[in-house]
Parts: structure tokens; C-alpha cells; sequence
């Protein structure tokens, strides 16, 4: 088996990789050879070979070769479904879910594409007669970056992984893609690069609009994001590895932005109301939530912040007995199962343990874990702020309503921040959406942060750590925007003018005209 | 003479700096001393204090209190148009000009804050009954990043320094400011920073909304981006010192944005039939462009790239005149009089020289330049593709249309390309226009490229090393974007939600609903 770089199949290099079921521990057939360092190089050309064709193709093009891999996907169905969930430990349900999600991205990318407004389009016409000086016409449109280089997730092999949100984005901004396969998932990136390529043929899409390797995670990394020839990154997975993409893309001669997800906690706050109306219920809402996935998904709530006061004791007491009762569930791969062991541990040690999910002799499992501080406790030690990635979870006791402000204006930049509140916690819940305003990428009420909808209003993203670029986001319709700049034409002749800034608006889409919007 | 940050007087510092007139060499009074660095943490801790208080202000009182700004620049009128003048050696109707057009800029920012949509409202509204999942109520805004520090640039004494660009569209944008004076102009940046706080006193904004620092370029440089509560940094300068704040900002803790405009030769492709139809006409335009306040203009004209063919000869004939009889012009400041004639130099070993500008005595006198060199030795040569800051440019003589698109894709990214193109000239101006999208932020016909108007699809900006973040512009009404972040509310209660997202659309402006624009 072998690389797919565009429609050509790559694999020059020496190493290999398999698929491992992680609920059993067996070695999936058949082996993916890793590319080699000319592997990637051909994969850059193909792809910068492919910008100019690829820019060049109409929005409408583009949305019908997104529609096109969606109906691949959803054609493929079952098969990939089953591999994923051999290759990732993942239920069948669960990846079911996560397949119609992906497929439901690339569509939701096509219609934003005929709608048009992601081109940003403006018009400042000319004013000949204005003084001092006559106005000359100004338009802007938006512009793909060029090759994006997207790193497949170990947490969402479908979603997040070879057609997912970030590919998707930047197929849709008209940037063709260099996709490094997850080693987690190797099988299951195959099935769905496949059903992109021939999607790219059946749309007649230039061949290097998309490439797949597969190669070790640094080396392979590392090599695309300082080729040249990548404009921009996009990267769901660790702290270290996203910190040392961002470093990578920062030193080149020419740095790139780098779109990197990382690392959040997606703190929990449990105001005094709410807990005494509901202490038990949101014990067994919370659990449920961490413990969705193995705890693996990045809006994880790994944090509850709680005051000494009623229905904290019912909250504890529920999420112990929920916690105790969690079945086991096999992690994603064996190094996320053991380091999940270790930061448990490091924990265990830190903190006092409130409740452990059952013990078993079943491999790669990650053992549900609940452990408690106080704030003060939590405040001195920043290791305590860190991501444990799993269903573990700390639960930071705050004396009052001060306390737990310090205790948010401590935290690290978010994915998301939590709130339970009832009437009777207003205007402390006031005070603390605006400590979090400048925290979190997504603030809710009353729910819980696992399940991010894929919408217009969407953000996933949020300060550092919790994405390397806080001003972007990776679902959603904004996340085309990522892979776009602004390019301003002023008096360039009407017969040269893209379509998105001609006269008479041919793509009948909304446009800014002289700042209002418009669609004549 | 003291820094003011806030409403206070400090200056902590003991080396001093005065204005120096470029023109006759003599030192201005009065001395200004440097801060320490006890200064810039006290105005990083003010501005930090204002965060809060200032992004909670509405849209309508930032927009007043950037009309007082306005209103009080315009009252200083000739006494900071004088002062600019003798610190910077300008022509007082530039400087008048600039001055009026900061004034512009600020209440731009005014009217894009009333308009609304900077503030990029969305809502989902709530599916109860979808399946198989309900939808919960999500709502998205853009928030402030927070305190930014702005570096007053050599070049622009107004419209890119104490009240310029990047601090209008930060202070738009609810973000506090401290801004870095620049070393050249000390007096205009006191009287403007008064100007500054004089608003925000009058306005009842909180104290550490601005701060106005002296100091050693790359020590308080440093200090400042470094600072944890600097969110964000706007440069306008050499490559070199944006680099460097590039480097700092990406090597912190969290890391921070960084919008520095540094580098650009902004050339000009001169088609066969413009250049047979107009060639004399068109040398004596582009010098006119050339030697447009000393040539110091961010847009400035460095790069020709023509063809061997008709009207050539006329070009250089015509641009070699009007370069000899080019009135001799005192550059900024001392040193960049030097960094000029360093660079002219090097041109003159590596190029064929056209023509210069009259010798003179007068001090800091950069005499305009013009040297040419087949596409050959350009391409061979990288430090041909530098900016010489000042009035020199660069003739790339080309054998065809084929190797002018060869220099064309070559280039480093810039912040304007601009083509003089007849109707003959199509579609050779086609596959120009093709190649300059991917490396310029604005591209223009027919015209030159300096004068940038300030608007709602202007571009100021352009892939690296034109800026370091080509995705955004740093004049025109889109500056704003610059520092701000999305947020997304998930059912968030009623009483909670910030007006630009609240039920009944409180601020009456163009929000998003389920992507469709609306001011329902």
C-alpha cells in the first residue's frame, strides 16, 4: 500500500506503518509504506502546480467537487466506518455520527461557496470629481493562500483527519491540500483520500488539489511545513507537537500562519444556584460528558471550578458514583493510553482523588478519573492547569465568589468555558462571562462543551494554548477564512476583474458597496 | 518634558532624546527623557487596568471619543504641522495633508463603529426539535484582544504614529494602546499624544486607555512585546527591527500577534503597447511617484520591469531628465540619509546607473536614483530584490513577455504591484494580473502606486516580507479586524448577551442570521 499524492501513488520510503485495533491490541493488514523526503517534494509541486488551475475554478466548481467527496464518503459508509473504529477503539454509533458530521462540513462548505459572501467582495467606485484629489475605483476580493499542509487528528479520524474541517476549509478557499496521515489510522485515511481523489478526477480538478502521505509524525512534519511551497498549516493534536509546527513555520525564510488546535481544559463553573438546585443532575450530566469518547475529545470539560456550598457535595458524590459505574473504553492508541496513565498519576499525587473508574486487564484503557483541589492549591501550582487527555477531570473548591474570579483569570486561553447558573446567580454569572469573554473561544450556558455544532455562528478556537491562533476558527463556515487574504484592484480594467468585484455582479452575490452591503 | 502614559507624567529614564531637523541639522528643544522600565510596566499594567472598563464602553462613545481625537488634531492644526515639518524635514502641505488625512482615518473608525458590522454578529437561533440532535442557540461577536502596543513609524510622523492607523483602529477595535514614540519626531508625538489624552479625559474614558513612551528602539521594543498583557503589536518599519518584534512575539509564553509593514519595492510592469503608446509621458509620471517625499513613502516605486521594446528608450530618457532636474530633498532623519547612500552604492556597483539626482552641500540629502539591469543578472542576484529606502529605483530590462513573468514570479511578497497596460496589451496583462495575486496586496493599472486611499476595500498589506501577516491590511476600514477575535455564546441567557447579539438587535445593525444578512 502506498502514499497517494494526487493520482499518483507514492512510497519511496523504508519505514512502515499498520493500523492497531486498540481494544484488542491485534495489527491491522495491510502495511502503509512511509514516503520518503521526495514523497513530499512531489507532493509540494503537485499541489503548487495545482494553484493556479485550482484557484482559477469557479466557486460553483468547487462546490460540486466538495459535494462530490461527501458523496463518496457517504458511499462508502459502513466500510470506513468499521475500519475507523478497528483503527481508533471508537463505537460504530459513535463514528457513524462523526462520518455524517464530515460529510455534512464538506456541504456545508459547498453552500457557502455558492453564497459567495466568503469572497469578501467590496467596491469603493470611483469619485472623478471628488477634491482635493479624485477617488480612483477600489475593489477587494479574497484570495487563497496556496498549499495547505493538514495534519490528520488521532481524535477524530474522520472529522478531523484527511476530508475533514481544515481539509475542507481550504479545498473551499481554493487552496489544494498536502494531507500527513495519522499513523493511528492508517486504513481508514486511505478509504477517505481516495474517495477525494476520485472526486477531484470526476470534477476535473487538477491532479496535486490533493496529496496524502504518510510518514513519522516529526520528520514527515517538520519537512512539510518549512517546504517552501506550503502557505499555511492546519493541525489538531498536542501541545509539544503543535508548539514545535508553529516554531517550524515561524523560522522559515518565509513564515506561514499556522492554524495549530491544541491543548484545553474547558473549565466548568458551577455557580451557587445552580449547584443547589441541581447538584446531583449536573454530577451525572458532567460524567457523561467527560467521559464521552474515552475523554477525548478536545472540548473535554477537565475542569469544574465550584464554591464550598450546597449541592456541591450531591454534584461529587453523583459524578463519583457515575465515575465508578463508567464502563472502561479502550484510548485511541497505545501512547495516548499510557500517557493518560501518567498524568492521572501526576494528579493522584497533586490532588486528592475523588473517585477512579473500574479497574480491568483490557489493553489501552484509560480509567476514568476524578480528583479535587483548592483554589488556593490550584492557583500555586501551574502544572494544574494542564491537559490531561482522557476522561480525567479536577475540581478546583473555591471559598467564594472572589475566589473563583481568581480562579478564571488564572486560566490559560480556552476552547470553551462552561457556565451553570439560575436567576438567582445573577450578576455574578455577569462578572464572570466577561473573564471569560477574554479566555475562551465559545462561552455556554446550562450544557456541556463535548458536541461542537457545525454552523455559521460557530467557534471552535480560542487564545493560546488552546489553538496557536485565536483569531481563526476550525469549525464552521468561517474556517475558510483561515486560508484567505485580502487582495485590493484599483482601476484594473473591467474585462480583467474576477468575477466576485465585476460589474453587474455576475455571481449575484452580497457585496460591500461603498461599506454597504448590497446585491446589485 | 515627560512620557505621558495615562494621565500621568513619567519618565523614569536617564538618557534623553530631541528632535533634530533634517534640513539644516539642527537639534529642536525641548530634550525628551527616555522611560524606564518602570514606565513601560506601568503603562502595560494601565492599559491592562483598562481593558475591562474600555471594551465595555459602547460602540457609540469609542466613536465620540475618536471624533474628539479628531476634532482636537484638527484644532492643533499648524502647530503639529510645524512641528512634524522641522522634525521630519517634510513640506508642510505633505504634512497638512497627512494631517487631514489622520483626521479622516480616525473618524472613519468613528462611522465603521456606528455601522456596526465590524463587530461580525451571528446567530444561529435554537432547533428544539431538530433530529436527531437539537440545536442549541449560538451566537457569535467579535471581542478585543487587548492592550496593543503600537511603534510610531519614521515615515509617516502622523497617519502611522501616535494617532495613526494602527492606534485608531486598536482603539476602534476596545483595545487599549501604548504606542512607542518615534526617536525622529518626539515633540509631534507629544502634542498628539495630549491630543489623545485630552479626548479620552473629555470622553470619560479610563486612564490607561493610551500611553505614549520614549526610549531606545529595540530595548523598549523588546520590553513591550515581550510584556505578558500586550495582546498585539503594530510596526510600520524597517525588515530588519519587524523581524526582530516578529521573533520576540513568537518566542514568548503565549505568543501574539504581530502586523508589522516593512519591505516592498512595489514594482511596475510596463506592457509593450503602454510603453509605445506613452513611454516619455510615463518616465516622467513615475518620477514624479519616485521622488514623492524623498521617496519615503511605504509604496514607493523601487522596481521597473519593462521589455525591450518601443517606447523604452522614451521611458528612460524621459525618467532620466526629470531625475536630474529632481529638486534635492533632506531625507528623515540622519541615518536613513546613510542607510540611502549605502544602498545607492551597492546599486551602483551591481547595476548600470541611468541617471541620479543634482549633487547638493545640504545635509541628509538623498538624491534620487535610477539604475538598470537585464532580467539575467536580477534573477541571479537576490539583493537586487531589496528595498533601497528612499528615491532609487531599479529598471529590470526584459527580453519578452515570458521572462518579465519570470522576474514577476520571482519577487518577494509586496504591498502594491502596478501594470501600464493598453488594450493591445491583452491577455498578456491576464497572466500578469495572475501572478501579481499571489504577491501583492493591492494592484492598480494605469496609475502609481503611492497615495493610499483610506476606505472600505483598500489593502495596505501584503504577503512577507511586504507585512508579517498578509491576511490583513493596515489602512482602511478592515484594520480593525486586526485586533479582534471571535466569540461564540451558546445559550447564553437574555439578560447576558452583549447588544450587538442581543434579541430585538438592540444596536440596529446588519447581523447574521443562519448566514443570512439581515437587520431583523
Amino acid at each position: 500500500m502506498m502514499t497517494v499524492a494526487g493520482a499518483a501513488r507514492l512510497g519511496g520510503g523504508t519505514d512502515t506503518v499498520s493500523g492497531l485495533n486498540p481494544a484488542t491490541g491485534d495489527t491491522l493488514s495491510p502495511t502503509y509504506r512511509y514516503g520518503s523526503a521526495t514523497d513530499v517534494d512531489d507532493a509540494c509541486a503537485a499541489a503548487e502546480d495545482a494553484v493556479d488551475p485550482y484557484r482559477a475554478t469557479t466557486s460553483g466548481r468547487r462546490a460540486r467537487f466538495l459535494e462530490t467527496v461527501a458523496e463518496n464518503l457517504d458511499a462508502l459508509g459502513e466500510t470506513v466506518v468499521e475500519r475507523a473504529a478497528a483503527e481508533s477503539g471508537l463505537p460504530v454509533a459513535r463514528l457513524t455520527g462523526e462520518l455524517g458530521r464530515t460529510i455534512g462540513q464538506l456541504r456545508l462548505f459547498a453552500d457557502v461557496l455558492r453564497e459567495g459572501s466568503w469572497a469578501d467582495a467590496h467596491l469603493d467606485p470611483a469619485l472623478p470629481h471628488r477634491t482635493p484629489l479624485p477617488r480612483p475605483d477600489i475593489r477587494r476580493r479574497a484570495v487563497p493562500l496556496g498549499p495547505v499542509a493538514v495534519f490528520g487528528a488521532s481524535n477524530f479520524p474522520l472529522a478531523f483527519s484527511v476530508a475533514g474541517g481544515d481539509t475542507a476549509s481550504a479545498l473551499a478557499a481554493g487552496c489544494p491540500v498536502v494531507v500527513k496521515a495519522h499513523d493511528a489510522h492508517p486504513g481508514t485515511s486511505e478509504y477517505v483520500a481516495r474517495a477525494v481523489v476520485a472526486a477531484a478526477d470526476a470534477t476535473d480538478m487538477p491532479a496535486g488539489v490533493f496529496s496524502l502521505l504518510y510518514g513519522d509524525g516529526p520528520a514527515l512534519g517538520t519537512a512539510l511545513v518549512t517546504d517552501p511551497r506550503i502557505a499555511a498549516v492546519g493541525f489538531t493534536g498536542s501541545r509539544s507537537a503543535g508548539t514545535t509546527l508553529m516554531r517550524a513555520a515561524a523560522g522559515r525564510p518565509v513564515p506561514i500562519p499556522v492554524y495549530a488546535e491544541m491543548s484545553a481544559v474547558n473549565p466548568v463553573f458551577l455557580l451557587p444556584g445552580a449547584l443547589a438546585a441541581r447538584g446531583a443532575e449536573l454530577g451525572r450530566a458532567f460524567v457523561d460528558s467527560l467521559t464521552l469518547g474515552a475523554g477525548q475529545f478536545c472540548t473535554n470539560p477537565g475542569l469544574i471550578v465550584a464554591e464550598e456550598a450546597r449541592g456541591l457535595d450531591e454534584f461529587l458524590d453523583a459524578a463519583a458514583d457515575a465515575i465508578a459505574a463508567a464502563e472502561p473504553a479502550p484510548m485511541l492508541t497505545p501512547a495516548i493510553a499510557r500517557n493518560y496513565a501518567v498524568g492521572v498519576d501526576a494528579l493522584a499525587t497533586a490532588a486528592i482523588e475523588i473517585a477512579r473508574g473500574p479497574a480491568t486487564d483490557a489493553p489501552n484503557v484509560g480509567r476514568a478519573a476524578l480528583f479535587a483541589v483548592d483554589a488556593d492549591a490550584f492557583l500555586a501550582d501551574p502544572t494544574l492547569h494542564d491537559e490531561v487527555f482522557g476522561a480525567s477531570a479536577l475540581v478546583v473548591r473555591c471559598a467564594d465568589a472572589n475566589e473563583r474570579e481568581q480562579v478564571a483569570r488564572a486560566l490559560e486561553g480556552q476552547l470553551t468555558a462552561t457556565v451553570h447558573a439560575d436567576a438567582t446567580d445573577r450578576p455574578t454569572a455577569g462578572r464572570l462571562l466577561e473573564i471569560l469573554e477574554r479566555k475562551a473561544g465559545r462561552i455556554l450556558f446550562d450544557g456541556w462543551p463535548t458536541g461542537v455544532e457545525v454552523g455559521h455562528a460557530m467557534v471552535h478556537g480560542g487564545p493560546y494554548p488552546a489553538t496557536s491562533d485565536g483569531r481563526s476558527t476550525s469549525v464552521g463556515a468561517r474556517a475558510m477564512d483561515r486560508f484567505l487574504r485580502p487582495v485590493a484592484y484599483q482601476n484594473v480594467p473591467t474585462d480583467l476583474l474576477p468575477s466576485a468585484i465585476a460589474e453587474g455582479n455576475p455571481d449575484g452575490i452580497v457585496r460591500r458597496v461603498d461599506g454597504r452591503f448590497t446585491r446589485d
